[in-house]
């Protein structure tokens, strides 16, 4: 599918993006730059990278793919940096979690003739770094495409193409719309993750020696979300502001009105909640999400 | 290990618990009662009933062991009903999610010689009634008793060897400290699920619609949680009033510190809170609760 890609970050989604082309031989030659040579020296060791540098520019060389694969906030300066090397052509893509901010921050460095397909494979755990990545972490979830507007349709077709043969389902979609879906469906709910466990580790230790035992009874769920990468997280809300302040704003207020309902024993107000929510689960089971 | 036991109410729970009992031959004879002819029809039709009543009082005759499995707002009304046919020496338990409230509205209407040894198998689904129960659902789990001080021994005993035989590790606690306990683990993440669901069903049918379609990108895991059934929780909050809203004011206060340091860009408050977080994931994993 490509003669060269370059990788540009190899955690949990780039060493999974690699064994899928490994596995599935859609790349001639996979280079990978990395902020570390540790992180290099991993993804040699286990075989993801025929050839590893520090130096985004030399990854990109002659490369018909880039992936950006870093955290949100590093990709404006991983693009400043690969710059240089971009050969007419190519195809510049990632997988962020944000989309409008990727367009302007990476969009801005891109010299004409080099066409930007942002996406965002929908997919993860709570693992980090090159040894966490496997190759069907992709299998069955949905990879938002949002190419700005005149696109070149090549480009967009090949990194669709891509995303399918990892075994997502493809979507196309405007960034800023991704951005108000995802805030909802993935930022919020992690924020909401990370505040709850924030709680717990500020109580007594004998009290948070108990949470910790009895934990299966929710919290539990709760601990694996907030597990997830606090670097890449750290971005998305920074990076989506705007957004998860507006769905926080709305969360906040519909958790108020429950918390008043309890105060009040308000309890149809509560039945008649539970019982909405549980219909919203039904939907989610039926479209295969759960 | 019981002649006669009698459990009032049959969901999830006790329908569970029905199972290990046929399971095991824990009991002589089961009789069960429930709120509504439909339920015991089923539990007969199931086979987890030896004899079935609509009258409480009827189902305790001669018991040894009562199982309140019944919503806690229905315990009080539940135990006034049961009285007249209690024998002396029986042991009355049950399986709330708060236990103050048990030991309050259950112990005023028992008899002297009637033991309480109120219990909370922490375990459960998303799904009800007696269709949905089977006898491993306790396995490995937390059963806590909180029985009331100069509790006879032996009922503790006897209750203590009946759910370690539904595969439970049995913990004795005082009943406040078991409800503020549970606040946090339990009560508080199911009111977050409920809350941020019901956000989402708020939302215009078209983003409702793609909310459902990503949810497996954070939202999924708590639709699971708040398909929990309606009236138990409804209950739960109401009769576990005040620790709930301690817990969740300290949970407010800690989101709007988070909310506050994406409004002002403090990157460093978020990557240390996320750091801290993950720290109570691994704990959590090593007390082999996840």
């Amino acid at each position: 599918m490509f003669n060269r890609v370059a990788l540009l970050g190899i955690g949990l989604i780039g060493s999974s993006l690699a064994r899928v082309m490994r596995r599935d031989s859609l790349a001639g030659h996979i280079a990978v730059s990395s902020r570390t040579q540790a992180s290099l020296d991993k993804a040699m060791e286990l075989g993801l990278a025929d050839s590893i540098t520090l130096d985004p520019a030399k990854a990109v060389a002659n490369a018909d793919l880039v992936v950006l694969c870093a955290p949100i906030g590093a990709c404006g300066e991983l693009a400043k940096a690969m710059k240089p090397g971009l050969k007419p052509g190519a195809i510049v893509s990632d997988v962020g979690s944000v989309k409008a901010a990727i367009i302007h921050d990476v969009g801005q460095h891109l010299p004409n003739g080099v066409h930007l397909v942002p996406g965002h494979p929908v997919a993860g755990t709570e693992h980090s770094g090159p040894e966490a990545g496997f190759p069907e972490l992709f299998k069955g979830r949905w990879c938002i495409l949002t190419p700005p507007p005149q696109t070149n349709e090549a480009a967009i077709g090949l990194v669709t193409q891509m995303w399918q043969a990892a075994g997502m389902n493809v979507e196309i979609m405007d960034a800023a719309h991704h951005d108000h879906v995802l805030a909802i469906t993935s930022h919020l709910p992690h924020l909401i993750a990370y505040s709850i466990v924030a709680t717990a580790t500020d109580l007594e230790s004998h009290l948070q020696k108990e949470v910790i035992k009895f934990s299966a009874s929710g919290f539990r769920d709760f601990t694996r979300i907030a597990a997830s990468d606090p670097t890449m997280w750290r971005d998305i809300f920074l990076y989506n502001k705007e957004a998860v302040l507006d769905v926080l704003g709305r969360f906040t207020e519909d958790l108020t009105a429950l918390q008043r309902a309890i105060r009040r024993d308000e309890s149809n107000t509560l039945f008649d909640t539970f019982t909405r929510t549980r219909a919203i689960r039904r939907s989610v089971v039926e479209a295969k999400q759960a």
